[in-house]
């Protein structure tokens, strides 16, 4: 028989098991941490008519989308995890409290061309708060205490989360007469970072902005100091338009109720550099960096929005969130050797017998696995070198060996595989279970 | 502006929090429990190459796959986890252990015609143990304890795991001269439940079966007894085939071990109308039901095949499986009222700020939160009466409400939401975690 090559589609991840024990395991983690702060779980589909999902969408993210046709259905693949949230608050608003507190832990779609790095299929992790006509500023100082409890659940300890304002930028714009280039704006400075400040004042002068504003940007945009020395800057410089103001006083407000949701000072800082290319923010905005790898960009990004839903619904509703990119992080500390994949088994014990009768291993498997132990019986018919070969494998952490012997005399050993220790007990599950632990 | 309306594609399951956390309940147990066996887990991609997805797909199977193209690339999703488990295991077999025990729970899509308890979205639960060449069968009665443990789990007691062996009913087709129609006497059978004894009859008849031979597998069919007597029954027939002599000593040992792994008389049974329309299939099968609710059909399917990955390696694979279909499973159970969403919140605890500084009842979140407690903090600037609201709409168990008298005295009470009990304490959350306990 003619045989298929056994591919794997480029820009998907597919995992041997020890890594993806590890994935699970970060998995695990983010959404523990979201339980921890109340969120509730939500699990749309994947697959939605593309009437709903693209009511808003446009240009580059139309062009990635998996749309497609069965019978007379117009489908598409979801490509964030926000689209499906607005509909889904906009169909269910009568049945949901608000604040709506969400988080969603799903597999996104984006037809992008497949290179080292970039998926087709990844998984995002957010968390939104959702308000109904309101949602208070201190909303945005929380998700900063959820990125920095993650990352040091993740084993972080440098990284830093940059907060900014949309509401100061526009200000800024406003004042130097340039609002209506003010997406383009966001766009070039966001890019400071990768591109370097001259690239930068380079690309502001093409918009035909005069000197002295491209100057006022730059200088804006680059000051050096604390969070609170930036502030103050904030504070003197002589923009007097509303939309500054509140910016102003939003972003003191987030940096005092961080502080008192327990972010230490060097997790997090005012970076007035922080754009965040989507349309939709309108207030804070996060990045989050790992400091030692700036080059792995944000690993946690997200912001404040006015209006959630407002392709579905007349309601008003503010909300603010964040999401990691769970896949490509995963795939980028993988790459620097950040995370290594150690366990290999589930199992904590392999019961391997090695008489006729198998009724007493078994039994004890089955006890094992009622008092929690994750247990593993080896039933195929091996010598005993090729049993103990795939404990060695899986590193399973410890073997029980029984045969007629361990029967009559009711002793086993209970070996750990790590140390090659033996410990002697009766063939009873608690007893056993006290060696293990 | 026009407003798209917020639609979910008919034949996707999308629930409410209360359900997504009891739905989240029930998928965590069968995890566990797959876990507490050591199945390793694996996570495929939805997305896969349409080629290698369909090397062995047609007919009815081919047709409601989702299958388009991007840009020069054809595509499918998953249909099953099986085809995707076959792909993994012969790209990756220098890399696993065999036995290889894997689970895998995630969605499937199949293009059906939306009607009620119908998805083109759902769930499966998997799990398969792949022998290299050979994989004894003790294992086929490990898999009944596995469905035991959950369906105990789930909360069930009257549940029948139904066993039967493929060569046992072809030995008998060969016994009659009727293995040519093998495929077609095997879908006939295995509709006894749905259509009746007297339309099985009259659809062998139409297949040109001789009178006798039709009779023959009625009453092979429908004998009654214990599964012990079932087996009596089966060798004093006077059937001398191998296939058929293999089929009973398979299925004896397979009732002999699942005793031994502890699954009560009336939790298994011996059916000989168990065919599993599926052709893959070459040994054990398994279906089992809620016997208060025949109807929903079988709630657990599964069995041996003798070549998991031929399509794809030379290698021979035999392994054996199960499969919950959980989507369809909680749609029914939720239909029937068996099971009911209770739990509305994630959060064991909220904090109710009445104060303008927020800084003890913020500290005290966190600090809840570092000791486990899933602690939600009331942000939004409302009135008291409000924020109970949201506490019993939640139904959030304890609820803590801190003001100016509170912080001053260090006393607060600590409610119990479902009793309206107050517990006095200090604001000190490891004493708090002592009155929720």
């Amino acid at each position: 028989m003619n045989k298929t090559e056994p591919r794997t589609l480029a820009g998907t991840m597919e995992l041997l098991p020890s890594e993806q024990i590890l994935f699970n395991q970060m998995k695990q983690k983010i959404e523990n941490t979201y339980q921890k702060f109340g969120f509730l779980p939500l699990n749309t589909p994947i697959l939605e008519l593309s009437e709903v999902l693209l009511a808003k969408a446009g240009g580059e993210t139309e062009k990635q989308i998996y749309r497609f046709t069965k019978g007379d259905t117009d489908l598409s693949l979801r490509f964030d995890l926000t689209v499906p949230l607005s509909k889904y608050v906009a169909k269910n608003y009568g049945n949901l409290s608000f604040p709506f507190r969400r988080y969603q832990i799903g597999k996104v779609y984006r037809g992008e061309k497949p290179q080292k790095g970039r998926y087709r299929e990844l998984y995002q992790c957010d968390i939104d708060i959702i308000g109904d006509e309101e949602l208070d500023i201190i909303n945005d100082a929380e998700l900063p205490s959820v990125i920095y409890t993650i990352f040091k659940e993740l084993g972080f300890d440098d990284f830093t989360i940059c907060i900014n304002n949309r509401k100061i930028l526009n200000g800024l714009f406003e004042n130097i007469n340039q609002k209506e280039n003010a997406t383009d704006i966001l766009r070039i400075i966001d890019k400071i970072e990768k591109i370097g400040k001259e690239a930068v004042i380079k690309e502001l002068q093409d918009l035909n902005i005069e000197e002295k504003s491209v100057q006022k940007i730059i200088d804006f945009i680059t000051t050096k100091g604390t969070s609170d020395e930036k502030i103050q800057m904030l504070e003197s410089l002589d923009i007097d338009n509303k939309t500054y103001a509140k910016g102003v006083e939003e972003i003191k407000q987030v940096v005092k109720y961080i502080r008192l949701f327990g972010v230490p000072e060097n997790n997090f800082k005012v970076d007035l550099t922080i754009a965040r290319g989507l349309d939709y923010y309108t207030g804070t905005v996060y990045e989050t960096f790992l400091n030692d790898y700036r080059e792995l960009g944000s690993v946690c990004s997200g912001g404040r929005y006015e209006n959630l839903a407002q392709y579905y619904t007349d309601k008003k509703l503010p909300g603010v969130g964040i999401s990691i990119g769970l896949t490509r992080l995963f795939y980028k500390l993988n790459e620097l050797n950040l995370i290594k994949a150690q366990q290999k088994s589930i199992s904590q014990v392999l019961i391997i017998p090695m008489l006729e009768n198998l009724e007493k291993p078994i039994a004890l498997a089955t006890d094992l696995r009622k008092l929690g132990i994750k247990t593993e019986i080896y039933l195929n018919n091996k010598k005993l070198k090729a049993k103990m070969k795939y404990a060695d494998k899986l590193k399973i952490p410890y073997v029980i060996v029984i045969g007629e012997d361990e029967i009559s005399t009711n002793k086993i050993k209970v070996k750990n595989m790590e140390t090659g220790e033996e410990e002697i007990c009766t063939l009873d599950a608690s007893e056993i279970i006290m060696k293990i632990q």
